[in-house]
């Protein structure tokens, strides 16, 4: 299961990361965390009619997630607070279910079937609306003291500079998430109205949003284009301050912004090799994700799949 | 050992983390690596005269170094490259040499024996003339890669901000290191000389150095107490920042800045706990390390006893 603010999607993910059968709804976010649990479960049996089959579902959840006790702490994109999704769908469900944060399910996905696959040292960094991530070092995917470690967008690139959703100021999802880079088009617009027509007018009667700017950007639009420019910056800087911490020997790109804007990741590669120390930049790489839409019910159900293996472990089975 | 531009510490220290005798030597660093390889042993057998109770030699060393070969990278301070000094050192004294970055074997001892010893999710910053430190996440010193991990100095804070060093432009290095409060408090002394006639003072005929700022900090100046106040605003923007991205259970800080300026703690607990998502914050602590200027020889003995263990463990001994 993939739940954000915007849809709901249920996959069937067989032992290799193939997505089997896949069935997606809107998100009822007016109907609250039971009408999101009824609507999962409708999913559920709309690709998997028979559960016989199933070994347990993964669930990832836009928010910060207890994964241990499989509470939603915090979903803002939900109206979320401190439910607890994965009872709830084990007792409807009757099968063992995971939960965790969306872009750590997928991390761990890049990280078993996408393009981290073949090593231990990873950083995927998601930048959709928002800015997630995950981080997989020496082969283990870092989870934190309280299973919240990867919140990359609210690493910090501007010591004080722009507010953030988090309250906070400065951070890489201020300047670089959908919704940072539309606010920053909408100001650079208000500066230049001149310069500014072509994104008005692929917006047309709605608001300028970080896809306005990649269509005027990929219509030639030189401010747009500076704009997501501007964007592969800032992602190059707070990724070369990532490299410095956790020395990864990949860097996997993903989301909406930059499935949209390919040349981000080669953005982000050429900012790694100019300026990481030369250790840390020789050998590192950044791709993009090979997984797409999917990545989100990929890495849950590949983390359901790990959750049973440990769990058969422990247990003897 | 302790092995640094201005000095080379040897001690004995036992299973506890207790140094048991110590001896410290200036560094040569014109007389190269060879000087210094026989200043190590030098000061080895003035503490230790008789190697048989010594099990293994750990030294930690300012620089980029691959602990797995014992080869020191790149030594800016020393202006070593590619030295293998864990070969040269087991060749001379005929016992286990280990041979860890200074700050990452720090951060082992605080984990060990320090601030730290009580949990498994801790992050280690020790600012002095530059800044450097470890990561602990779930019980693992985190190596990266290439055994690198842990630059903390050189993650971002300010994107295309003051110059580094290491050649790049924003680091937290270029402004919470030693040398970057010294470039500037100068430059605040140039562009308001009567504010900073106190720090000229305290440093009278020498240059303005961090230690000069935190003199005259100590005795009231306000320009001094400024600039360390924004010292701890930058530290504590740099944390938030990796709060976020690896969810610390600790932040243990310590080097000479910090040991002059324990205020400095406080200033970043408390941008921990203004800025960071509540989740992530909720639980976290701040605190000085405990280990004070023997921090590095007991990190480096304590690696080192920690990779006897495994050795013997792996060979069934």
């Amino acid at each position: 299961m993939d739940l954000g603010g915007t849809k709901i999607q249920a996959a069937v993910v067989d032992r290799d990361g193939s997505v089997v059968a896949t069935h997606r709804t809107q998100t009822d976010v007016e109907g609250g965390p039971s009408k999101a649990v009824a609507d999962i479960v409708r999913c559920v049996h709309a690709c998997a009619p028979d559960l016989s089959g199933i070994g347990a579902v993964g669930v990832g959840v836009a928010g910060q997630v207890d994964a241990d006790s499989g509470v939603v702490r915090s979903a803002p994109n939900l109206g979320w607070r401190d439910f607890p999704l994965g009872d709830r769908l084990e007792t409807v469900l009757g099968i063992p279910v995971v939960v965790e944060n969306d872009v750590r399910a997928i991390a761990w996905g890049v990280w078993r079937h996408g393009a981290g696959r073949d090593i231990d040292d990873l950083i995927v960094m998601f930048v959709g609306t928002g800015v997630g991530g995950g981080i997989v070092s020496s082969g283990q995917l870092l989870t934190g003291d309280r299973g919240v470690a990867g919140e990359l967008g609210h690493s910090t690139l501007v010591a004080d500079g722009r507010l953030c959703t988090c309250g906070r100021r400065g951070c890489l999802e201020a300047y670089a998430g959908g919704w940072a880079i539309a606010a920053r088009a909408r100001e650079a617009i208000e500066a230049d109205p001149a310069a500014g027509q072509a994104m008005l007018d692929a917006a047309g009667k709605g608001p300028v949003t970080a896809v306005v700017v990649s269509q005027a950007a990929a219509d030639g639009d030189p401010l747009a284009t500076e704009l997501l420019e501007e964007t592969g910056r800032y992602l190059g800087a707070a990724a070369v301050g990532l490299v410095h911490a956790l020395n990864p020997r990949r860097i996997v790109l993903g989301g909406g912004v930059v499935d949209g804007n390919p040349f981000l990741v080669d953005a982000v590669a050429a900012a790694v090799k100019a300026d990481a120390i030369p250790i840390f930049a020789d050998r590192l790489d950044v791709r993009q994700s090979q997984l797409g839409p999917q990545a989100g019910v990929i890495g849950s159900a590949s983390l359901a799949r790990r959750r049973l293996a440990q769990g058969a472990a422990e247990t003897g089975r």
